[in-house]
């Protein structure tokens, strides 16, 4: 049984709801505190942290019963996803008198897209212009209102660019919103197109004793895919410090407790939109393991359990990180790495997935440097070569 | 099973011999290649790898049979102490096909301090002067010809000031001869007390692909036991080179392949004797954790893989670390952290041993700065009240 007092005991267990590579990550930062690890995977199929603890369950995600049982053995829970609703994290919660930090509570304020454009628009943090679609009218007035294409997208549980669809007109919009589950029920919002220079990302640790603002780091996108990170963003300075200002603000307007991501676009008259957030570790902060003093993950495992936080200052004055998405379908394995192990201050980490996929994010790597062009750019060159 | 050809795959095995806090941090390091982590403990009690996997052995270091079973769930294994004989691990290796390293053939140079001041001399390097005790008139011979006191020490299986005993007269050293098994046949070595100035260490990682001397640092003694470590050593740079260029001859003289420390007196005149050495991550290099941009246990892990090895280089012109021994006998749980934790590039790491014990290992914490003194201080301030 998990010690519920002084998290800093070898009998306390930090339990993590999802198995994926966040959990890996942000579990190896819980290790170094020399605390135990619970795992609770919603699937069958080996999971990437289950090979790194004793403590494995296997459940559903839809049922508080198999979160209640879970719960009981850990001293805190914790997410790397958002497919729990926010209702069965409060019963979990309550029942099983075991904390879930972040917690229901802010997790009900943006567990779809519907609530969260509501709770950070009424924050006065400006989202990205959207409706929600309930009639074949209001998506040819979205289009006439804000230009076509837009985007239609499922409220609940998209990610890397599934669940959403790009559509040119009503006809496809039509069929958009039937493929994407409007028909049964399914709450679709559609959301403009934005007219982008950048897309920005911060990460925001927070919990009782303070708060520790990630830089401003740029995503680079390719067919809604994360394929790099550049950090700090190449922008103007007060850009990179409004964004800050923005997510911030965005974590305090929740209540945060943990680790925040959030996504902006950045318009060519250097606006601000707050395009989605995520309530735990995120892709674009995998560059702070050796880009900053305290990573993303170990201000993760800090924030639920109520140490203070670590900084999140750059190590150096620029940081590049390059997703290693799967290139065969296979059983995983990585080749041709020696040039990015090679390499002064590059940095790489594998994920420990069975099963390669073709564009599935298996690793990642990590450079460090002083020009952020030239470092991305050298990055990109040594791992163009790596097969996994 | 495990994979045995290409380490970079999820389903390798890297198996460490020994499951305390060394296999603790290098499986940290293992894990972020993706890979997974056998155990083979000769302890009932829980050890601290044990909590970060599934595939946990128990067995006797002693039985070649034993570590055969569990060397055929492993693609390497790899060793965290210097507790089985080079004859055990080469039958193991020979039977299971699963290479081990450091190899056996290296560790039987250096597996008891007989052999291993022999292998050194041997090459040229200096070492403190020592002699094979057989009978009551080396003792006095020794004590004779390098002055009183002086040491004797069990020739197999002492660290941290255990199975050493200092010896002030030849009542005392025939005391100590019995009490460390001298009359049970176990090798008894005297050794001089060395006059020095500071005691330094250096690390080396080595394989097939190269190798990455480590900064040399000095350790801070207290009653045998290393309380904390300053790197680089605050002495002549001259002498660091020194001592970096015999750590390196030492491990190309017992071809090693892995990750391995070294431990010199520096004497007022300039001069460097070995002490140790150990094939192994070691006490002194826990600060290249944060303080390296690769760390002595990554290193050890890409060694034994066979990949290229990381840059041994300083990330701050100052790094310190200091032992956080146990301050009481209870069940282990770390208090009163919240300084060390708040303070800019501090880094705490703690074991997850179940039981503190006075004096005991169960933790450590890095402060990175710009001056070495100012920084040591400080680390010792920010860490003076924590209760463990």
């Amino acid at each position: 049984m998990t010690n519920k007092k002084n998290p800093l005991s070898a009998n306390y267990r930090l339990g993590f709801l999802g198995a994926g590579q966040l959990a890996r990550m942000s579990g190896l930062q819980a290790f170094r505190y020399g605390i135990q690890l619970g795992v609770f995977s919603d699937r069958d199929e080996h999971e990437p942290v289950e090979s790194m603890t004793p403590h494995s369950h296997t459940g559903s995600f839809e049922s508080a019963e198999d979160l209640i049982t879970f719960a009981e053995t850990c001293g805190v829970l914790t997410l790397e996803n958002e497919f729990i609703s926010s209702e069965i994290l409060k019963q979990a919660q309550e029942k099983s008198n075991t904390p879930i930090y972040p917690s229901p509570a802010t997790f009900a304020l943006i567990e779809n897209k519907l609530i969260e454009k509501q709770t950070f628009e009424d924050a006065g943090i400006p989202v990205t212009p959207y409706t929600l679609i309930q009639n074949d009218r209001q998506l040819t007035e979205f289009g006439n209102k804000h230009g076509w294409p837009f985007l239609l997208k499922s409220s609940k549980g998209g990610y890397d660019g599934y669940g959403n669809e790009t559509v040119h007109d009503l006809k496809e919009a039509l069929e958009a919103f039937g493929s994407l589950g409007g028909n049964e029920g399914h709450n679709i919002i559609a959301e403009a197109f934005v007219d982008f220079t950048h897309e920005l990302a911060v990460q925001v640790a927070r919990n009782e004793t303070g708060h520790e603002v990630y830089p401003c780091c740029e995503t680079v996108q390719q067919d809604h895919i994360c394929v790099g990170v550049k950090s700090p963003a190449p922008v103007e300075k007060s850009i990179r410090k409004k964004a800050k200002e923005l997510a911030l603000k965005a974590t305090e307007t929740i209540d945060g407790k943990g680790i925040f991501a959030y996504e902006f676009f950045l318009k060519p008259d250097g606006e601000l939109l707050l395009n989605e957030s995520a309530p735990r570790p995120h892709n674009s902060g995998h560059y702070t393991i050796e880009g900053c003093v305290t990573s993303q993950f170990e201000n993760h495992v800090r924030a639920v359990l109520g140490l203070p936080l670590g900084s999140a200052a750059l190590r150096k004055p620029a940081v590049a990180m390059i997703n290693l998405l799967g290139t065969d379908q296979r059983d995983a394995q990585v080749e041709d790495t020696e040039q990015a192990l090679a390499e002064n201050d590059g940095h790489l980490h594998i994920y420990g997935k069975l099963d390669s996929r073709v564009g599935r994010k298996m690793a990642h790597y990590t450079l460090l440097g002083n020009d952020l062009e030239e470092t991305y750019g050298e990055a990109e060159e040594l791992t163009e070569k790596i097969r996994i």
